[in-house]
């Protein structure tokens, strides 16, 4: 078990960085944060009651925390996964064994693999544990710079005076810092384009009132929690200019898995006129998928939903089918922002376009 | 407070009935129970994880029980209001203020005013404690029975082999006994035309997870829970052929009033092609209010969002819009059963003509 470290501890410990992060305008949050020789984790699990850190002094550490959803969010496990590959080179450690370990602990995130493979090449090309932890610092403080870049994307299409909606956690918390769809908002809210924030509470692990809502408030932006079932009230008697929502994995034709609930706020908002934008880094496509149908849905167990925090939410023995995420077609997404642009009304050919004419 | 008694005294009780209810085929829960000499209410609040009795001995004892939610749901509000006008005659307290005070315990709740009203012109027809006691049955034996007809009429709608939704508790528990949406599938489910039967948890509240599934469990009917933002997914994924539900206030074009979520059930079954039934006793239209826009929408504390049972789920301060039901156009429903038949494609002119045509 990692030693825990106390909140207010944490601030000291941005000095120790050797590869400067990019500042997160509008947003002092850093869930992941590395201080020279351990990597110190915001424990997700027990926001938003006590901030609590935890230390990660080796790659098993990382490797439990990743499992134990200490840290959540694919671009967020992708960090901490490469940190854990440079606390192994630099305690000694055989890489090998330490990388699949970190593989293992949440085979389904996509981000997690690749930053493997990325330290891994480094590693492969003679890298030291010095030049290793500069991998895991610029994997880092790249991906705060897309989140950026994305904000100020996705921000330009958000007209003054905005309303938008946004679900689950695609913040600080979920990312090296900034966030993807939250990133947008954030950005867009210092722009002075936004009039309110709506976030879901997200059922049923309540990313959104527990991570979303202590993000915002954090940060001094101003939000209105509704029940997921409230979005298309919302819409009809409030109005919802963007639902701004990030993503998971987004086939070739621009089909997008993400959270479960996601779908139906896009068939809300074509029904009320609500505009519907993805955020994502484009390492969250994957073109060789032709489209949502052929992404796999995880399910989870009932538990999940017929439980909370050990107490019984149903009786004993209710059966519950719990999909985790669900694909919103591209025919219902207005305009998907990833760093390297905006695709609008995306489809296969958009997509295959924007990859082919930027780097 | 008035005394508890366990759950396994409660069969005894049925015998002390004067009036004989109906039996309700398929459902052997009943949360309201007249003994002769006191009532006695299924306390909801604590399901499902105990099932606790309590004793109502006068009319306070009947309002307290129903403004702590001790009993819930608009039938069943009001049946257990007349037997607590019953329980003052039969102690010889002045009626007046025990109208008063039963009309006060919930003012929302249309079925509550009903129920007193008719109470109260028997009283003044000149009925004895022991006629008022008889008029309450009454009251109860009509409800059940409206409930067992419109589970007839719902029930033809529905064809062989049918996947079917509901939304909140609409059943035994929230009625004289049967139930108005959840009647319809159990009568359906009775006469074989049920393949698959889902039903949401429903926050804030999760009477869905809560108490729909305690009395699907107990009358062995299998069921399957999904989170509210699911709805759409499901629809996609695995198909649903009617959305069931019931109703707080039905204008008198046919937009309905119901628990929040309905709203975007209803847009999300148009874009699957899924069947929208509501169900609802007459006493539920208001034709005196022409359409859906003149329906006020009770909003609630944002405390019920960002509190379970006394745990924080969101940061203290967390703001949240809560409106405890939503508006369906009639334009999204396909039918409305009442007890006095079937409305197809509900329109103010259709909605007269039942009205009129019938007594």
């Amino acid at each position: 078990m990692p030693a825990r470290i106390l909140r207010h501890e944490y601030e000291v410990l941005l000095d120790m960085n050797s590869v400067p992060l990019p500042t997160a305008p509008g947003s002092s949050i850093q869930a992941v944060l590395w201080s020279g020789n351990c990597l110190r984790l915001l424990d997700q699990r027990l926001l938003p009651e006590t901030e609590q850190w935890l230390e990660c002094w080796n790659a098993a550490d990382v490797a439990q925390a990743i499992h134990d959803m200490v840290v959540r969010g694919a671009p967020a496990i992708g960090i901490a996964a490469g940190y854990g590959v440079a606390l192994a080179a630099l305690a000694g450690e055989p890489l090998e064994p330490a990388i699949a370990q970190l593989a293992a602990a949440r085979p389904t995130a996509v981000n997690l693999g690749w930053s493997l493979a990325r330290m891994q090449r480094r590693a492969q090309a003679g890298a030291d544990a010095a030049a290793l932890v500069v991998e895991a610092q610029l994997i880092h403080a790249e991906d705060v710079a897309m989140n950026q870049r994305m904000g100020e994307l996705g921000a330009t299409l958000i007209k003054p005076g905005s309303t938008v909606l946004t679900h689950c956690n695609t913040g600080a918390l979920a990312t090296g810092g900034h966030g993807t769809a939250l990133g947008v908002i954030r950005t867009a809210w210092r722009q002075h384009r936004i009039a309110s924030i709506y976030h879901t509470e997200t059922r049923p692990w309540l990313q959104g009132a527990r991570l979303t809502a202590w993000e915002l408030k954090k940060d001094g932006l101003p939000a209105c929690m509704i029940v997921d079932s409230a979005v298309a009230h919302l819409m009809h008697v409030r109005g919802v200019d963007w639902v701004v929502v990030g993503a998971d994995r987004i086939a070739a034709n621009g089909d997008t898995a993400n959270k479960i609930g996601t779908y139906q706020m896009a068939v809300a908002a074509r029904a009320h006129g609500a505009r519907f934008m993805v955020v994502a880094p484009t390492s969250t496509f994957d073109r060789a998928c032709p489209d949502g149908g052929h992404i796999p849905i995880e399910e989870r167990s009932a538990q999940e939903l017929t439980h909370f925090k050990g107490l019984a939410l149903a009786p004993e023995g209710t059966h519950a089918y719990n999909p985790v995420f669900d694909v919103t077609p591209a025919t219902l997404i207005n305009a998907i922002v990833c760093e390297r642009g905006v695709v609008e009304n995306p489809d296969t050919a958009k997509i295959s376009a924007l990859f082919e004419s930027t780097p």
